[in-house]
């Protein structure tokens, strides 16, 4: 299996992109990277790969990359010999099965929409992020492919979700939660008053408007929200993790008893560490477009760009672009 | 000073609303609290009360109260015997400096607007709860006065958190923030743009946009948003420390280690804890309206009831009404 892999997205690239993908193919035999980007630039990174591995890891030249700072539509239109819109041509044509990129997010929803195309019936793409819940992954989508949007791409969100929860994550009649300002069905602003009314008449097993309080404890399997929200939520959760870890330390640093705690507990604060560390959740897929994209984190360092390696590989091997638009010919409607 | 309880608003009254008022008049000698209720509920509640203290609580009697489920502005129309609605007039009389109500946010929100009366300038009060963050607190407004809103009751809400932060907390010149998915001023919807356009012109100490994960950073002493977006983020925020701390409380379940170590970090964690605790953060002033509201969490117990009558103590105190009424009669210009 062939994915393509925008080695110069992110801000560790190409150094970690090189290394993740070096990681995954030890992981995964089956597995051929793309490492799309400057050829200057990678093919020294790519020495410590063992024969075997550096043999399933291939260059593409790109003279050109996209950058944070630039209007993402414009630079995906103008910049035709970059690493995101190369590897994004690769899927478009199938010589790559999917892509992988940790670049700009409007670039690669930009890039979704132009270069590999939507599905039939898919009006925006939506990006949906799968979140370490009590007793659960829940997902959350859309958490930035959109900024506001129209209660038919919410509940196209909802659609894309419930199948992505049931045939790639193997979850039975996921439970679709739409988030709002308070369970009752008359709470939120209009948008989410005219959602529910489409959730609720569908065949998706809805379970009614989803508080912010019952994201943690995984309250649905599917979330749905505008961008807007779900990009300062997801941003909020990574803030808070980091300000946690931050006081811990210092605090850790001001005391001598803590530090002898610590060593007692540190088999568990890793355990649940490994619960909520985003770096092994992966990449977060851009549903909705013709072809396996997945956005990694912009801090992806190695092991996190391998998890989006390992999230594109699942969402090809388990048909996730065949079961959204097979299902979406079908009216949408469920098995 | 004389400040009016609403004793059956919230999960646990009146119970821990009287307790509350008790604990507040043990701390402070000046204070004297009116428990608007049942009285025969009452009355059996304040017999743990020594004589002095006693003295200082002052029952009138409510024969109806308002529930969780009623519509809030309907609620407050018709029910004029209810709790909320005596001790809001008694507000709105000059009988109490000030009110609190752990009970319904609508009902708080419309008893505040219909009975309390706007100060003039404001049009949509707004409900501003600080936020621990990382070396400081901050504050979020607006989280669920309003569900959607216009640029100019987003200013508002920046106008009356700055003069929060300065008169009441006592920060000088507080920066401002305005919430959206990403820091540069292209980032938002329409409304953020606009607001930003606003902000920008005033004389507010405008830093610009705040992304989700400045939030527990402080990235800003005064964050601006709309009621749907503050409400999620509220919940989002109490739920996950409710979730952390109950797989904490699992892990250490099954785990012997760990014990040992917590017994080392008890000390530390029990600081962290306090820090964000939101008990020890007390309640929320509804700003914008003519009077002292102050709104506690539904759940609230007495700590927390104690905790809510002090922010209302210090917002009297400090003049915190009249603050915002001059200067927006000055035209919203900063000193």
């Amino acid at each position: 299996m062939l994915l393509a892999l925008d080695a110069m997205g992110g801000d560790h690239a190409p150094l970690e992109t090189c290394s993740g993908a070096i990681l995954a193919c030890e992981i995964f035999p089956e597995l051929e990277v793309a490492l799309v980007g400057d050829k200057r630039a990678i093919e020294p990174l790519l020495e410590s790969a063992s024969a075997e591995v550096r043999g399933r890891v291939h260059m593409i030249h790109a003279e050109e990359r996209i950058t944070m700072d630039e209007p993402p539509a414009v630079a995906i239109r103008q910049k035709r010999h970059s690493s995101l819109r190369i590897a994004m041509q690769m899927v478009r044509s199938g010589e790559a099965l999917g892509c992988v990129s940790a670049g700009s997010t409007g670039a690669i929803v930009a890039g979704g929409v132009l270069v590999v195309g939507r599905i039939p019936g898919i009006d925006r793409p939506g990006l949906g992020v799968p979140l370490p819940a009590v007793n659960r992954i829940s997902m959350l989508i859309d958490i930035g492919a959109t900024v506001r949007c129209k209660p038919v791409n919410l509940y196209q969100f909802a659609l894309m979700g419930d199948i992505y929860m049931r045939k790639i994550i193997g979850i039975q009649s996921p439970s679709i939660g739409l988030l709002s300002n308070g369970q009752e069905q008359v709470k939120g602003d209009e948008l989410i008053l005219e959602a529910h009314e489409l959730f609720r008449k569908s065949s998706l097993n809805f379970i009614g408007n989803v508080e912010g309080g019952g994201i943690p404890f995984g309250a649905a399997d599917v979330v749905v929200c505008e961008g807007l929200t779900g990009n300062i939520l997801l941003k909020f959760i990574e803030g808070t993790g980091e300000a946690i870890y931050s006081l811990v330390r210092e605090e850790l640093n001001q005391r001598f008893l803590p530090k002898v705690g610590m060593i007692f507990m540190l088999p568990m604060l890793k355990d649940l560490w490994a619960r909520f560390n985003y770096e092994n959740l992966g990449g977060t897929p851009l549903l909705g477009v013709n072809g396996a994209v997945i956005k990694a984190h912009g801090r992806s360092r190695a092991k996190a760009i391998c998890g989006a390696l390992r999230v594109a590989r699942d969402f090809v091997s388990r048909n996730g672009v065949q079961s959204i638009a097979e299902e979406l010919s079908e009216g949408g409607t469920r098995e």
